[in-house]
């Protein structure tokens, strides 16, 4: 018997879980039907339909998290302000009025710093389901299109910054002058690539700055006829190794522990690139993160019995 | 009476001159009709068009620069290897085949370093034009939608690089998140304005490291109410920043003075952003650059008699 829904509903995409109460997976959906698909068909019209395929009984609450907590989404969940405890940003879970299940939102999180503000909706619920210890200082890495680190300091998010290393690389590749040396689809990224792991490690060692190497991508095709495979490598490893040096020296990482919350092919590039930065690395599963996230969010506001059988 | 012909031409428009031998501007001409609209409509045609409208006597001889000298272009002029000194360059202009008029391209230069590969077409002739003193060091900014930086050592060109702020601010504004920031048409930003200059600042107390920075454009909207305007001074001053923060590492300028060959706002800007990073200015106009320099290369290729008046 599932004892929560659990939903991660973003921009462009929605994944959903039947959950029993011991977080074991009973059912699971996946659809395009982000936000912006959702803001015409109806965000309650969506919900039942993967609810509804899932098999879902009647009085089963839902938790989410992610952009249907944003001012485009279904309620604007209020942010919390960093620095917060973990436990306590999901506490405050927003309750979906005049529906008939119980249906919450985890609220995003808010950095109000005069010189880096910044927002995440969806990943500290990831954050809360990364299995971090209670104590101590940890330094999570969740790489995408938006990709978040997060300075936790005994259990609570002491602050996080943004490194939008997935859109660079996409936009980069559609619009820029280095279209020409992508091709139409850019191939995909292996770890093992010597261009990727060599452009990373030049990023690396120019402490984020990545525009001045942009271009030379651009000319190795003119004058080396470097491929658009070699050329998606060099972005790629150019973007992920920048974003690295960035961030450890934000959080002033000279050694130590990432925690990477990470799934597939994505994952892999930052934990080669994280190794050749020296770090340790400590994977979580991006899916199984959220899940367990969303199970406590679940629990912490009292939507399944505190002491349900696990 | 002209002595020459003189015309810029690149990917998206064209500048054209009628000069006299001592360099007076008798005629001008500016156009869109770049690259890719002379493809279809014909290099030669297009040119006739202009040198016509000035009234420009039928055996005038033509010097050009620019990307009108590509393998997309009218014809191909091989790049000059760096380091070259600059008069060898413009004397290696290629000549067109098959016109009634003395056609002739200026070179492009290539830069076959294996970690830092480079191309320019255009830049050459600005740099040609821009006055350097014949002895000493001197390092060259030409900003634009692809920023060129030279090093020049005793009138060889000894290096170049390529910081595509232009297009990181265009692709930016246009296609990433920022949009919603920045609005439809981004909004003109001075050089005066506190915000340009607060984040150009930042920027270059971050050695170019910018992408950390991005997205708190974004969230500075939704948390701090901040304008379109602002936002657009924001982007603007961080990428400029950090492309000077970016270059003067590499060329290894603590102080010093920096040659700028601009026009107009965006010379406005960098001259602002230079002052930030305490570096002095020799401010050149790019457009009477890339007409004294196009002057050169037809005496260097004796499309003007070396003796005639000035």
């Amino acid at each position: 018997m599932p004892a929560v829904a659990a939903v991660d509903w973003g921009t462009t995409r929605l994944r959903a879980w039947l959950l029993g109460a011991g977080g074991a997976v009973l059912a699971e959906r996946r659809g395009d039907d982000g936000l912006i698909t959702a803001r015409e068909a109806g965000f309650a019209a969506v919900l039942d339909g993967h609810l509804a395929a899932m098999g879902a009984p009647a009085g089963l609450p839902v938790i989410m998290c992610g952009m249907v907590g944003s001012r485009q989404g279904w309620i604007e969940a209020p942010y919390v302000d960093v620095p917060a405890d973990i436990g306590a940003i999901l506490q405050g879970a927003a309750r979906i009025e005049g529906t008939a299940r119980d249906i919450r939102i985890v609220p995003g999180l808010a950095q109000r710093l005069a010189d880096a503000p910044d927002v995440m909706r969806g990943e500290e619920t990831q954050l809360a389901g990364a299995g971090l210890p209670a104590k101590g200082r940890h330094i999570v890495c969740m790489p995408g299109t938006h990709s978040k680190w997060v300075e936790v300091e005994d259990g609570a998010v002491a602050g996080f910054g943004t490194w939008p290393t997935g859109e660079l690389f996409s936009v980069l590749a559609a619009h820029s002058i280095l279209r020409h040396s992508l091709g139409e689809r850019p191939a995909p990224v292996l770890p093992g690539d010597a261009d990727f792991r060599r452009r990373c490690e030049a990023a690396l060692a120019e402490g984020g700055d990545f525009a001045s190497r942009l271009f030379s991508i651009r000319a190795a095709g003119l004058l080396h006829g470097q491929t658009p495979e070699q050329a998606a490598a060099d972005l790629s490893g150019l973007l992920i190794g920048a974003e690295i040096a960035s961030a450890r020296r934000r959080y002033g990482m000279a050694a130590g522990t990432v925690t990477l919350v990470a799934s597939g092919a994505l994952g892999r590039l930052y934990e080669a690139a994280l190794g050749l930065a020296g770090l340790q690395v400590r994977p979580v599963d991006a899916d199984e993160a959220v899940r367990a996230g969303l199970m406590a969010a679940a629990r912490h506001n009292g939507m399944i019995a505190q002491g349900a059988p696990a």
